[in-house]
């Protein structure tokens, strides 16, 4: 089979942007930005991995191993493990273990989550209170429209799988260095979802035989620095390599007005209630074609696609 | 602009199918067919103008009068007029007219109706019973099954647009000779629909700027012969292009159960209930993503399309 070439875009950069001139010039436009030089605090100098032990502690802490770099999620290829927070760090920061799992090269993700992870969202004020000081989240919403602040450390070289949140977000990279690949919404038919999540992990040498369409997906890239902040809209697909061992927090914060969202989403990934109910109402369409037999139910299914087209995509039919 | 070409396949041809041979082995395959060689009655021996003339008499008949050769159901370029049956087989077998409505050259089309178009369907049996005794129809269906028997009567060089029917459809060519042009039900994304008819009317010189999908539609054809039958299945769009003077009279016969169809459907072009239900459920979907922005709307009607494509959709996404 011939090699064939994905469009690659790099992902813009932009240094100094002020609150005023990212809500008027950047938000707007919906894509992903990076924001260089950014005032974050005191946090890019200090979080070291003997500060960040010191810091946390002892507390127990949920946490993702997996014995290979890419993550899947498909064939469930790491598991769940809970280690205190100061023995975590030190595993994550270290490439060969003594003290391990699965095996001595294991890899280690935290994405931290609130107290009740049913019923509290994440937000390193609440369960990381002394590190937290150490940050200023550039708050470039209205304080109303916070909805999480998640903490995350990788070991180097883990991959976490192509996916999407619903609310805005600031990736921001404290320590370490990454590489984001996203993915617009728009080619959502091109990326072969299961849920929120992409079932094509290996990004960068695809399987074309099972996923041909991947091929037409076009590749959003850029790599951060310690001290970047990556914006990443709402729905906009990503898959984020740690080159390095390091530690981010992003912020999730709500673009819809509140009561779009559902109530019960502490992870920011549960489609807006409006999108959902769409969906339900859809299923019910669809058992009624069932009642016809496949040719008939084939072509409705087809004129029923071109009214979406025409009714609802923006702009083209791409 | 290069020239594009569209793939042609020619309508294969079948001599002699009994009605055993066509229900085992053409109808389940759902494609169109010619059938040569069928016994259809004194028909297409006895119809000359003359002989129609004096048959039929003068019983008035509704026509469709067009200046130009092409009928265009968007900008209506084609009128309604009344007139008696004798006269109007002449003028259809004439090529310049003495009198006439538009223009010496127009055209005319026959496309006979129920006594009350709203309530009854057409059945050359009722309308035209002196007729009806020259034509035995190949019953290779129920007669339960049976829904309508239209008389069609046009003059050379008129074009029937692009569409589909709802029934299965045996067109009966009597005198004359015809082209005819399909698409498959599957190519429905290519045609351009307005309700059942096709917005492409120039399909031999398409407006590709227009309609660039177009040119993926592939063109399924054939010439039918004095004596021909064309099977159409149900939602197989079909251009008609008389090339002669010619008289045809077609079969519409119900394929799902009796009870599927619209009940106030009097053409045969009218969605199978469950189809229109469906499409009305649709609308309700639609309705809810509207309470998002566009960009949220855009991106859920993507993910409604798929889940359409994978539920309903039979075999590939083509």
């Amino acid at each position: 089979m011939e090699r064939r070439e994905q469009a690659v875009v790099r992902v813009p950069s932009l240094d100094g942007v002020t609150r005023e001139r990212f809500l008027r010039d950047v938000y707007p436009r919906r894509e992903p930005v990076v924001l260089k030089g950014m005032e974050l605090g005191p946090c890019t100098t200090k979080w070291t991995v003997d500060y960040l032990s010191e810091a946390a502690g002892s507390k127990e802490v949920k946490i993702h191993v997996s014995a290979v770099p890419q993550m899947d999620f498909l064939s469930k290829n790491f598991v769940y493990r809970t280690l205190p927070f100061d023995v975590f760090v030190r595993r994550a920061a270290e490439v060969k273990h003594e003290d391990y799992f699965l095996s001595e090269d294991e890899k280690y993700y935290l994405r931290s989550v609130g107290e009740d992870v049913r019923k509290d969202v994440a937000d390193i004020r609440k369960q990381f209170p002394g590190l937290a000081e150490d940050v200023q989240i550039p708050e470039y919403f209205e304080k109303e429209q916070f909805f999480s602040s998640v903490f995350r450390i990788s070991s180097a070289g883990l991959q976490l799988w192509t996916h999407y949140d619903v609310m805005d977000n600031f990736l921001i990279q404290v320590t370490g260095r990454k590489r984001v690949v996203l993915y617009s919404p728009r080619d959502v038919p091109y990326l072969y979802l299961s849920g929120t999540k992409s079932e094509v992990l290996d990004i960068d040498n695809p399987d074309f035989e099972k996923y041909p369409l991947f091929v037409k997906a076009k590749r959003y890239q850029c790599y951060l620095e310690a001290g970047d902040v990556l914006f990443i809209p709402a729905m906009w697909f990503h898959n984020v390599i740690s080159e390095e061992f390091g530690v981010a927090l992003n912020v999730f914060w709500k673009h819809l007005p509140a009561e779009c969202y559902d109530k019960s989403d502490t992870y920011g990934n549960k489609d807006p209630t409006a999108a959902s109910r769409a969906i339900q109402i859809l299923d019910r369409a669809l058992k009624t074609l069932e009642e016809l037999p496949a040719e008939y139910r084939d072509f409705y299914a087809r004129r029923m696609v071109l009214r979406i087209q025409e009714k609802a995509y923006t702009n083209d039919y791409g």
